[in-house]
């Protein structure tokens, strides 16, 4: 993480035994950071914003249910912050118990909100009779089986041995494929260095007096060849009907096409936040194309200084 | 709801106290239909979808957290509903305390996770040491005040009565004209007859293989005069960044330049439905942008089909 | 030529000895057709558009040259007319000589102003010192070397028997592939049934009061697939930067994207003039992209009826 | 001219008498250059391209006829020049006789083929009978009437007293607000500096594996508020359908909306010619949208940077 400050404490959404948590350990840099969960999403990022972490990391986004909406409101609002990294990690799913207990004694089973459209199949089809309640998170759920309250909890399977459990069924997930994105967020400071692969986070307002301004806004970015690659429309709180967009899209700040975009976005819009530009997860190079790479920008800024000179 | 089968029983999204029920009761039907709480917003809608009730009342979008992602996604799957009726509630909390709780004695607050980013500010000032948990509904936060777990709930301040509760503190709302939008939905049937003041909702899923596909789909709105009013991406659940949308717009599907936009949306998207046709509870009418009025549809239809004939 | 009237008499561009003559006579019908040269273009309409002739064959578009201004004018003013067929006649040109001159003796050269940009490298490679001075026509410049007014006349070599000339050089052309197109034009009647390869020609006026109209139209075309062919910007005649556009496109009015794209410039401009659809000479089939068959508009239309009516 | 070299000749479209000639004495400096008529416009640019002129003056539009192909395909073709100045001149004819001829000894008229569009109406109302021959130049028209030639010709009225001829009618004009702009045009160099009311000459070639290549360079244009004032389609000599596009815009090269729309096509087109930015002769001011003043520019340039170093 180039510029971001020599980091000794990540804050992360909490509980232990998450998925979150499990994502966090991904990061190679993690072993060396005093990690401490937080309640919430604003309070693992409060806690940046306060100083009193370096980073602070927090699911965004979940193929599944969509955009975390705790997560893409707070990066839109307060003081700024930047996201430095993101860590994809598959969710799959194991059904907790205390020792002991069989399929048959489930009767109540437990879980955060989000976990259970991911199961709501397999719990149809394996325990059709079995009470859902929810939980304030997946690890939470593991600590009220544990504590006698319910009989089952969905959670990762690295939870079961923080709380005593096991697993009675594993790599349950209604959904092939199904995926959350965490990302790392620090106190805004120089984007990671560019790596081929990346990817830019913007939020921005459009000016509300102009029809077709979001048309306009996506132009920008198609007008230059940058693909989307994740679009949330937000209510900025000011009534239905009023929206503000988080967008991800390929490359980086540094790229001048994506630069480019960011400039066209920042005179277009009413208000334009950058949040980032950091290595993708999955390491994919985007397509350039033809007359949108860096040497195409270059060349044609040559052009105009000549233009402008009478050289050309 | 003029061609919905005559209806004895609604579901809505439960308990009983909570705002979707104050909500539903504005509707004046709602006096002679049998009225069934659901647990969840996809059981109000499998009674539906089997027979067992007519309409369903839901929660759709909160002017504050957005999209009612149960909702959104519901709707987009399995067998097709239609929305035939919206309400619009402004929504403010009061504090529900069991007879005698002073402000002091508030030592822990529940209600919807929905309630909490909307009552923050106030709880940080006014109660900035008290423990916040969730409850699975505002009514149920109410139900725990009452059984003792918590000395406080948030809810609507018409939830005390059926609580045995009373209201500390009313219209409480960190947003100004938070609003929750509801719909009543229906199986499919003939929209509701235009009123000049509708609004319409549809939901598609791109084609993957075209980039800019976004862009045309807004296209055929803007080229139409055809404003949007509420625009949500979804995960499809087939993987990160994979997404549809589900938009309602102005207008009504008899009005020509709303059914000209669906079927420019049916022939360049992978996949189309409609959601319905209903009356704006707002009743505003729209800005009919020149060229785009009923009439001048039916004129260049005159005028192509003389084309054709070889009149004009 | 489906629905004009059973003609007897076809006006051309004349005099006789031109290329449009030349290129009138590849139209099978021409055999049995009066033909009669017109000394304008306007001339050649007007005895359309009087009933004196049932057909004018003119020539509307050159690859090195251009629109020829007179055609575009002429068919976007006046009493609407349409293009029933169209000609693609490659040009080189003739120097035609009295018999017995050789290249030396050629002092002065003639022939019509837009022959004059082909012929100008050859003319300076071959001919440095000639004066040229142009002719109402490649005809009459043929006629005034048979006169003895200037030495050679280029022209099309088939005008050498008609004035008792010899064509001393031929094969003249200084672009590659030079091409003229011509036009049959009648009174507005049917079009041409589709062949599959068809071309339709429209003019239209912008609304002045849009900013972006004319993105606007170009995008009716665009959003459906359909390839323009030809497009011309033409003054209105209202004063500097007022202008209306004469374009060409792939496909065939009753090709269902067509016919909506038309519908579309219709209510969008502030005028459209429909010219007609042709079989293209070139009998080239069109790519008709993903969405935009007859089947997609006729499914697309059938769709919407059943969301009308409560079905889909 | 700022950067133009010092100027002792200019060339113009002759022969003298005719309305360039006319238009080129309304710029001050004309009285302090030697004015030199030429055959053509190829021959007037030729001598600047040879260094034998430092200006020529030339027509390239005219609000009736639409644009000079002559000029507008030289200009784009052949070694860049630049257009420095542009003069606007209303057009209205006289006829010209010898002195003593009355309207019915009239039996021929001559005059440019570009002046009978604007005197057609005017001649079947006033000389029915009259047979028209066109003439190389309004003003060899008049020279040919003096010869005995022709017995008028319609040219401009100052034409009269350099051919010993008078003015039988004035005032001659079949649309009203006849307007032919005329340029200036010298060897690249530092365009004129920007005076808030300038218009920027470009051409450029489309990428031609693109579809909707057209739409997208217009959008350069449109997505920066920067106006088109002019727009030619002309064809590359490649083939029917093969164009590339002349477009006048509002607004000078050192403006940054104007210049960020060059940079874009500069990108995206196969190739572009800067032809001059030069203020308009009719010193009307544009309107700048918000968003794309240069303030919005700089300001967005700023911001990008701050990004980029992690301020922000």
């Amino acid at each position: 993480m180039s510029d971001m400050p020599p980091a000794s404490r990540y804050t992360y959404l909490g509980p232990e035994g998450t998925f979150t948590e499990a994502a966090l350990h991904t990061l190679p840099e993690a072993a060396t950071r005093e990690l401490t969960p937080t309640v919430s999403v604003p309070a693992a990022l409060d806690a940046v914003r306060n100083g009193e972490a370096q980073g602070a990391f927090i699911p965004i986004e979940n193929s599944v249910e969509g955009g975390v909406t705790a997560t893409v409101d707070e990066l839109a609002g307060g003081r700024r912050l930047m996201i430095y990294r993101e860590v994809l990690l598959p969710i799959s799913f194991a059904l907790l118990v205390r020792p002991g207990t069989t399929l048959e004694n489930v009767k109540t089973v437990t879980g955060h909100p989000v976990a259970q459209p991911q199961v709501r199949k397999w719990l149809a089809a394996h325990l059709p009779d079995a009470v859902w309640e929810s939980a304030a998170s997946n690890a939470d759920g593991a600590r009220l089986v544990q504590e006698g309250r319910y009989d089952a909890a969905f959670a990762g399977e690295f939870a079961a041995a923080r709380y005593g459990l096991e697993a009675l069924v594993t790599d349950v997930h209604d959904a092939e494929n199904a995926t959350t994105r965490f990302v790392l967020v620090g106190a805004p400071g120089r984007p990671a260095a560019p790596t081929g692969a990346d990817k830019t986070s913007v939020v921005f307002w459009l000016r509300g007096d102009q029809p077709g301004a979001l048309l306009e806004a996506l132009h920008e970015f198609a007008s230059r060849g940058v693909n989307m690659m994740r679009i949330e429309s937000r209510p900025t709180g000011a009534g239905i009907g009023q929206y503000f967009f988080s967008i991800d899209c390929e490359g980086h700040v540094q790229d001048r096409r994506v630069g480019d975009v960011l400039m066209g976005l920042r005179r277009s819009c009413r208000e334009v936040r950058f949040l980032g530009s950091y290595p993708r997860a999955d390491a994919q190079e985007p397509t350039v194309r033809s007359g949108t790479s860096d040497e195409d920008f270059v060349s044609a800024a040559d052009w105009l200084s000549r233009c402008l000179d009478g050289r050309d």
